[in-house]
């Protein structure tokens, strides 16, 4: 029936020869021609195709993609760690003691190395002193607020459009093809959904991320959902399949990450019987973005690496295989 | 456009008279003509007609249902804690020691009154022991098989056929309005999602619930999300407007529930700015369903019930309010 009403709107609301045009239609013209771009469009039409074998119901069409360094830039620091910093001085007025204390004196120093010097705990600490304490409501408000003001330092442009414009046109063209497209980011779940819709067209259900804990008050002013100090979830390596699990119930059929941290994402929804893709965004491209793999802190791209041909996974070779990286280096289609 | 493309559709794939006939049809044949049914209906054309001042675009219409109690039946006892009993019978052989421990003898012995006095602590360890240890897939088919042979002990029938027909109706009415409807329930997610989308017609990736910590192993036989005995999260009372943040990231327009464990999330969604409904199905039948509300140990409405007034939810009176309560109880639409 579905099929029988588009075929008929072809026919009605389209002006003649839109038909053909449309089975000629690129739905990836900032893909060069090549390798991965075939490897895309040969599953989704293996996949999306009724009397193929490997056809997939549109229920089952689960995609998940990770967000820092596979849909916008990672580099130099995580964006969320530049909005962590740029909210720990903002605050600073308000907590004298941060200037005698770590990591707070370093992260108001701007001194990066003793940042990273700290691993996980100190991105912890960071995060916890910006990202807790207020609604959730509020905390969106803040992030949004945010991000109409702040710059990439080396791009000197908003970070919402240091997004990967082949990676936008691969999500329309899943959707197109009857997709449900999820967010799996070891980024927190609140810093992601304020933009995730209008940036990506990824509704906010469909952002699976970090979290910390909330508290729901039925306070004087209404009730509210209240940011906690304390971890809830980290969504990254292993807990990438868990936060999948829990939040969509199935297994994605296609998956696109670009380090370490994606492995075991990449691993869970290919090492299954059917149609499966895995991608892997490799950053080649010293000149239009970044080039890191194996020895960057952030991002870091090594195991995955070593076992991309094995799994049989696209490794997307950022310098080859895309014709422009971002949207305002290139024209929209 | 997507407007004009519906218009255009009426008048080519319908029949001719289809357009009135629509128009006139009942969208809630199982509910009694009456306050309840009107006010779900004013809600709807409120909420979405486009030159309404309470329009709210699709993407905003979320809609909570309750599970237990809201959806199907949950006396005398819940489907849930139903299946755990028969589950520890069945793995009795396997666990001498549960004949002389509690609360394992007392579930053995079918002992409810031990088992009720143990309240949430036994109820946890029954659950541990009965849901955990196993993978996320291999659990879905115990449920499955489960619910194939299990029968309602008062009615003799699959609980699976103990939805309120009146709530599929209002869920499918809802839908051909444009809502997104989620379960939000403090049952198991991983109890409820195997079966969901085909009862109810809600996809997994739309069940919230409570549940256990899962792990991911990338054994020799493939990768596996185990579950563990180990609480991870419980979706009742204020968990329910957490769960609701976290896995949906948007506050309900709509919410369904029966008893005190939804006070939050009636509140959560009704305190809000613009059009609102909060509904609670009062178990006012003991002929058809069962009568209780302020003092039951299962599904207990107390305060919500003292609140509705106030709040303005609807009461929904599942005698008077409702022609049948089952859908074999009467001919489905």
């Amino acid at each position: 029936m579905r099929l029988m009403i588009q075929i008929l709107l072809l026919f009605l609301v389209l002006p003649a020869g839109s038909a053909i045009q449309a089975q000629g239609h690129d739905p990836l013209p900032s893909w060069n021609a090549g390798a991965s771009k075939q490897a895309i469009i040969d599953f989704v039409n293996r996949i999306s195709r009724e009397h193929s074998p490997d056809f997939v119901p549109p229920g089952g069409r689960i995609a998940t993609f990770d967000n820092d360094g596979t849909l916008w830039v990672e580099q130099p620091m995580y964006t969320q760690l530049a909005f962590a910093l740029d909210r720990i001085r903002a605050l600073a007025p308000q907590h004298p003691e941060w200037k005698t204390t770590q990591p707070f004196k370093a992260a108001l120093a701007g001194d990066m190395k003793t940042i990273a010097a700290g691993g996980e705990k100190t991105l912890l600490e960071l995060v916890m002193a910006s990202h807790a304490g207020m609604s959730e409501a509020a905390f969106g408000k803040i992030v949004r607020d945010w991000l109409q003001g702040a710059r990439h330092p080396r791009f000197q442009r908003p970070y919402t459009e240091l997004v990967y414009q082949p990676m936008l046109e691969l999500m329309d063209y899943l959707r197109a093809n009857g997709f449900k497209i999820y967010i799996v980011s070891g980024g927190g779940i609140g810093f992601m959904r304020p933009w995730s819709e209008q940036v990506y067209g990824v509704p906010p259900e469909q952002v699976i991320g970090s979290s910390i804990e909330t508290k729901y008050e039925a306070g004087g002013h209404g009730p509210a959902l209240v940011r906690l100090n304390r971890i809830h979830f980290i969504n990254d390596k292993g807990g990438k399949p868990v936060g999948i699990q829990r939040f969509i119930g199935r297994r994605p059929i296609l998956a696109f990450g670009n380090s370490d941290g994606d492995y075991q994402m990449l691993q869970w929804t290919t090492a299954a019987n059917g149609a499966r893709l895995g991608g892997i965004v490799h950053h080649t491209d010293c000149k239009r973005e970044y080039c890191y793999d194996r020895d960057s802190s952030i991002g870091r791209l090594d195991k995955a690496l070593d076992e991309a041909e094995k799994e049989d996974w696209l490794v997307i070779d950022m310098q080859k295989d895309w014709k422009v990286v971002f949207p305002h280096s290139g024209a929209r289609p």
